[in-house]
């Protein structure tokens, strides 16, 4: 197990990058293993017995299927007692006025093991760790980090494609606002020989702060409207959708994006060996015939989240006394 | 276990018409042993071990307390773990721009074995269906079908009078729009013998397309304003209440309903065999006098959608492999 | 076991006052228990095995984090399996205007085994128990009771200082709409000695039903606007938030309650030995720096209510044939 050394790192799980290439390729291994024990009920009884006696509140401050789903499976499959809100920022002592950090405070006294939260606000997964005692599990802090879907993003790749280095890595969509592109952008700058092109209009492009990050770490990317031009070469596609809830203007950001949709004509002009990933929820930006093609393995990505938070919460778990 | 051949179908739970009288038979069997096994604590962990290792998912785009609970009470009770919203509407992917489609695509990734849902609008559950591997269970379609709501209906019938034909039910209330009435009149005519008396104003009356099926199927039926009429012969008494939230119209459509409640008066013409059912809840349809009579089993009626549902519940895992 | 001969009178957890202090005796030592074997994973385990194949339906008409995690984690610690909603006013079928009693008849009829509520209104949890063969457990009914948080703040006293009797209480902020410190007031006074002081504005001090009440039960009380000279001779400082959210005036009440504040000033009068307690959530009443002194107890009281609830879950399920 090559990243046990720096298993005290995952006391919390807040931001991407606190995971090294090490610990990203022990991580990976326990996930195909969580992965090929559910195909069988036997040994998802035997996993079952793994965390047996443990707790895990989740505490969603703003809406998800995808990722509280996922987090309460993974802890419900491991033996892990799951209690939670789905609508903590109606329901929970926030609306009297709490702050997070006393909310926190009050979970270290109740017997449980793990805190999964999304939270409306960048820095609350920060605060609540500071605090806590019990693992915290930033599961998407506003515009801040949503670590466990760049470690799922990363894993799909690898399981995909083999390796994680040396790849023409092709973002698209809204990357100015997107937290997923944002995050990947800087895990793939930790391995060696990788290229990205950014391929969105010029009002949603990747930030300068991503820009200085990559060229800090000398890896190669690129910005273009030209969608056909950056498949051609591509081993992997990350679309990503408008996302219009965080938006708050009244200038329609979504001109020009109708351009940059993975359709029939797209897909022909991307190699065979590529893959398309997407975080998910989409919009129109991949049609839906793109969904029978051998390439699309989006689905497959959401379902690796499964396995990825198992290993995850696994982790986190073993670090308990 | 006379429905072992058509267990195939049992892959989703769609609609009420899914099922033969064979199938209904072994499900009842099934529901009397799990009510059985319920009295006792040693039996109830016996229980337990059934499906242990296997996960439901409870999708609820409306709200509901009797059919989410007694589902998730049902999986609880065989072992199953359950993960879900209740407010799937708002704190979904739904919210932003999902297709039901993509939804339980994603949700065939989890690892998970059922996906129970109550959906806004009609047709959703076989849309689910249409892309689902997993188990897909209609817990309500909005307009359209509510099959284990039909099924415990029929179980409570055959449990308290022993057979399902040759019947004289009553059904009154907003058959217009009663999902649970237009579904059980359907189930009705699957036996022979049955004879429907629709107890209504003219302008909630059963509508066309049933009268039609009935006649199809050879079952009698008659229209009547005349509550006390039709009680003075029936053997079940199916009473329903206005459901004013699915209504959008200015007429006030409770004119004349004032006249349908089942009170000592109408206690009084009913036959001492006789049995009252209703879906719940219930509003003023039911005098709450009504309760003790030994006729009125309502709440025995919602007791049973636990154990159909733990017998359709268990069908369903059954078939997973 | 001191409290088995009063067993019976567990049924049901409706009010504070219902416990006689042999039984509290009974409990705070099962909650003890339930603390230490907390500590390890091993006796978790063991734990979990007490109430398995138990249901608990926990239904939350008002929002709660504190009340309703801790009854659902307790529940889980036990083996006893939770089903819920945390918006029952909204995702109910209040919402289509059934009575209280019918929604609980029908959870008799689901083969569970305890309901935890916490409702809008005073009396609804009466209202319930009086239909109910399963355990009703309050929650909270609007500005009626609170049960197991009176328990939890005596527990927490005896916990720390050893004793329940001969103490100086000192209670604080806002005393005429608090719950909590009503309640607390009343089970004072069921032991010998003590002597309470309410600090408050004249406009929120506390009411004269708990006035008579103490003065029947020859409970010594003072009411004054001096919180250095009350705290002074302190054993127990309990102090309070304004629940603003409890209140529909224009007039502001906050006014003069920015004196009462738990902060650097106010410790150094406070005796080395005293303790103070909050049910928290809090907002300014008690100054964030307090928390690193050793007399601040109220994070431990908030957990203290998790081993309290399990004790109570274990009485009422053991109650259960």
């Amino acid at each position: 197990m090559p990243y046990k050394e720096e298993v005290v790192i995952m006391q919390h799980i807040l931001s991407a990058e606190q995971f090294s290439p090490d610990q990203l390729a022990g991580l990976f291994a326990q996930a195909d293993g969580f992965r090929e024990t559910d195909q069988a009920i036997a040994s998802r009884r035997d996993v079952l017995q793994t965390h047996t006696g443990r707790i895990m509140l989740s505490m969603f401050y703003e809406p998800s299927t995808r990722t509280r789903f996922s987090f309460e499976i993974a802890a419900t499959k491991l033996g892990i007692g799951v209690v939670g809100t789905e609508n903590a920022a109606e329901f929970s002592s926030a609306a009297k006025g709490e702050t997070i950090e006393d909310t926190v405070k009050v979970f270290n006294e109740y017997g449980v093991d793990a805190l999964s939260m999304r939270t409306k606000e960048e820095g609350h997964a920060d605060r609540a760790a500071a605090v806590s005692k019990i693992a915290v599990i930033n599961g998407g802090d506003g515009k801040g980090e949503h670590p466990t879907q760049a470690v799922l993003d990363l894993y799909t790749i690898k399981e995909q494609l083999g390796r994680l280095d040396g790849l023409n890595v092709v973002m698209g969509g809204d990357l100015a606002h997107g937290r997923t592109v944002r995050s990947l952008a800087k895990m793939l700058a930790k391995y060696p020989g990788n290229k990205i092109s950014f391929v969105s209009t010029p009002e949603l492009q990747i930030s300068e702060d991503i820009k200085l990050h990559l060229a800090e770490h000398d890896t190669d990317f690129a910005e273009t409207t030209d969608m056909y031009e950056a498949l051609r070469g591509a081993d992997v596609v990350y679309w990503t959708r408008l996302q219009l809830e965080r938006h708050r203007t009244d200038k329609d950001i979504s001109v020009g994006q109708e351009h940059f949709v993975i359709d029939a004509t797209a897909l022909e002009v991307l190699p065979s060996t590529a893959i398309i990933l997407h975080p998910l929820p989409r919009n129109k930006e991949i049609s839906a015939s793109t969904d029978s093609d051998p390439r699309a393995k989006y689905f497959r990505q959401a379902g690796n989240g499964l396995y990825v938070r198992m290993a995850l919460l696994d982790q986190v778990m073993k670090n308990r006394t």
